[in-house]
């Protein structure tokens, strides 16, 4: 497992962490998710970690720099999966996932990115590809 | 890791295998995935291999399994993002995963599934969650 890989759903890119991170693997997912920001002009992305039985603070700054490095290059990014357990623990070490933004479930997740995924989840008004109107 | 995460998006229910799979992973998401497909009533499975970097004859005849499972339950499967290496592998091995659609990429296969990710994939005429029209 050399690499994390990134799927893209219309204008979101989708991250699935399933594996243990460790500093490589989490500088290739950087690299590979800013290079896919910018070649797919995505504006959101999508992290699950619904896998993850432990986030410790490796992985929480790890989240903290992907949310900052794509909300430089304007793409907002939403953490969804996390466990009960998981977010007590977060609470506990003090760490606030700051500038990261988490969703029960990819559907809501979704919403938030204003990209729902075809099945009516779209608010009246609002235009699917989580682009400007006009 | 004692399970492989099950993403829903819209009428569309996603897995990304990222790790080698055995024989309990392969049941538990057999089991894990007949069972949402059901609560969520699912038209369409999603299966991601592209980390996969080899796919012997276990992981065909669990594709293969799963599609026929999900076919039973009104739900066809996709199998996307392989990797060409994969490809001629499969060939070679003479497994033709039968009952298995591909697609090159998610969103080839959502368009498939008749649930575009809400960029524009969908053709006229279609609708979008995948039920027929009626």
């Amino acid at each position: 497992m050399d690499r994390i890989p990134i799927l893209k759903m219309g204008p979101v890119l989708l991250v699935s962490i399933q594996v243990d991170m460790h500093d490589q693997l989490a500088l290739t997912l950087q690299d590979d998710l800013t290079d896919r920001i910018v070649t797919t002009r995505a504006r959101g992305v999508l992290i699950d970690i619904s896998s993850l039985e432990v986030v410790d603070s490796f992985i929480g700054r790890m989240l903290g720099n992907i949310a900052a490095m794509s909300k430089v290059l304007d793409a907002e990014t939403v953490v969804v999966g996390m466990r009960p357990a998981v977010a007590i623990t977060l609470v506990e070490l003090g760490m606030s996932l700051t500038g990261v933004r988490t969703a029960l479930n990819v559907e809501r997740a979704m919403e938030i990115l204003g990209a729902a995924t075809g099945n009516g989840g779209t608010p009246p008004g609002e235009v699917t590809d989580g682009r400007h109107p006009d």
